[in-house]
């Protein structure tokens, strides 16, 4: 949850003076994203999700990420979308922040997903990586598997209050990656962080992707590989079934190679690996009072070992 | 701000089947209240408060809230409503606590209110007042002068952490409003919380009023000193205008009488007194990592100063 920075009345007023979006009916702070502040906005005229950027954010990224966002809908892909104010412009300041009024998506996460949420996740997925083509900003992943080992460096010295001999199955498991990451796969733009709270659904159906604020240039299955970790496990047991379901949504869209399929067990291996740093990171470092409660990295320690367990695809029910 | 408990899909669900109140189309966790989790609920129908009462709130008091706000709002004043179940019930079970679906309502709170606020905020107050009669519900003021010195001895052999000679200064105020309180005023509902956090306006006009959750039974004057402490200071100075325009829009809907006015002074003595007591308690023992940021009580010692130094009802600018 996060809502960092206050905004008064006024503080809104001046900012809704930049757009021609109608008056305020009602503001509130909402718990969602936890690199921003987000307020829902009613206005006379729609309902909208007004973003202010915090310093977690670099401002170098916000076109990326607010021209992705327009790109994917105008290629029909249903996600938040920047409405531009009356000189053009996708951000404004407010407070001191650039912030930007986007506009609101129905739809509700999914807290246990089934096979069913399972496999729309995995059309959707593909969808998202079809219409970014052609999208012309690059963004490297900055915690893509060149940057584990400085990550992990931050952390090793204490990596172990954690979890006794951490540090030591964190280096095995970085330099085992390193060899053999397979970055010869097809690569695009990707989400980077689908977990469930990312996706809405209404009723039965997928209805959205929001929180774009990952979004950068990797290898397409290695988006794959973060849903079946965010989205097939049940505590640190695999369901091969919503597994299936997720691949073969995918692969109707998009379809998959046998070279993407085969390498699936190791991206699965670095995206365990991946949430783990970062949530070792954030655990052992996260400010007193913050916000945000950190996610236990343990989790992510026991996907990881089950991935570096498995023989090939067909471990994840997939052939 | 406030979300402590997460509500999944599943569980939303289920909570909307005791209600006739459409179909979720979004639900987000916000930050209003500190007492409570509240979601905002778009459905198919309407949007709604979705309030979860945490332990903060006796679940014996709901019965007078809900009640309350049923009663305010049948009499006209515009202030949330809970929405009864197809059983009849305002409350029904979420998450193992009891939880309320509450009309939305439009506006916007204040951060710097003005006179013109002030003038309205004192009508809404005493509409506040005369609707409640007839609410046939009791609740005692469990933050109301007897309630004082209790709450102090909680906090005395800590008090100087935060400002040396405050227990010396809390132990003389606590002896002096004992002896003078002038508890022989009219006496009635009140609201006891009326910050401009729980005013809301749309553009100039007032539109509502929230957060009914300290409502109580008590001398109906001591609900105007709160606003004077919480509506017509600048830090540590106090605006006499906006004071006379808060007392002259409360006076024209509910005549004052002279001995309510006398009491004023004293009333707003014990109103800056117990919101120092209240965050002075909070500011000593909130848990580490909470989720509400405790607010500095200090500022209620400065007000408090102010009002124990006035000679009468003119140096609020009041005749």
């Amino acid at each position: 949850m996060a809502v960092y920075t206050s905004v008064s009345d006024t503080e809104l007023n001046a900012f809704l003076d930049y757009y021609d979006a109608g008056d305020a009916l009602s503001f509130k702070g909402i718990a969602e994203g936890v690199e921003n502040s987000n307020y829902l906005l009613h206005t006379t005229k729609a309902t909208y999700i007004l973003t202010l950027y915090e310093k977690r954010v670099s401002k170098s990224d916000l076109p990326f990420f607010l021209g992705l966002m327009v790109h994917l809908a105008s290629r029909g892909l249903n996600c938040p979308v920047p409405i531009a104010g009356k000189d053009g412009a996708l951000t404004h300041n407010l407070n001191g922040r650039p912030a930007a009024l986007i506009s609101f998506l129905d739809g509700v996460s999914i807290t246990k997903p089934d096979v069913d949420h399972c496999r729309q996740l995995g059309g959707a997925l593909a969808e998202f990586h079809i219409a970014s083509v052609g999208f012309d900003l690059k963004r490297p992943n900055q915690l893509g598997q060149k940057d584990w080992q400085p990550l992990f460096e931050k952390c090793r010295a204490r990596a172990d209050e954690v979890e006794p001999g951490l540090a030591a199955l964190i280096d095995h498991e970085l330099a085992k990656l390193d060899a053999i990451w397979p970055s010869y796969l097809p690569r695009g733009i990707i989400h980077a962080d689908l977990f469930p709270d990312n996706v809405f659904f209404l009723g039965p159906d997928f209805s959205g992707i929001i929180d774009l604020y990952f979004a950068c240039e990797d290898v397409l299955a290695y988006d794959l590989a973060i849903c079946l970790n965010a989205w097939c496990f049940d505590g640190k047991t695999f369901d091969k079934t919503r597994a299936r379901a997720l691949v073969s949504g995918y692969s109707q869209v998009r379809p998959f190679s046998e070279l993407e399929l085969d390498a699936l067990p190791l991206l699965c291996r670095g995206a365990a690996l991946r949430f783990l740093l970062t949530r070792l990171h954030d655990w052992l470092f996260h400010p007193d009072g913050a916000l945000v409660e950190p996610k236990d990295p343990l989790e992510f320690l026991e996907r990881l070992k089950f991935h570096a367990s498995v023989t090939g695809p067909s471990d994840y029910g997939l052939e």
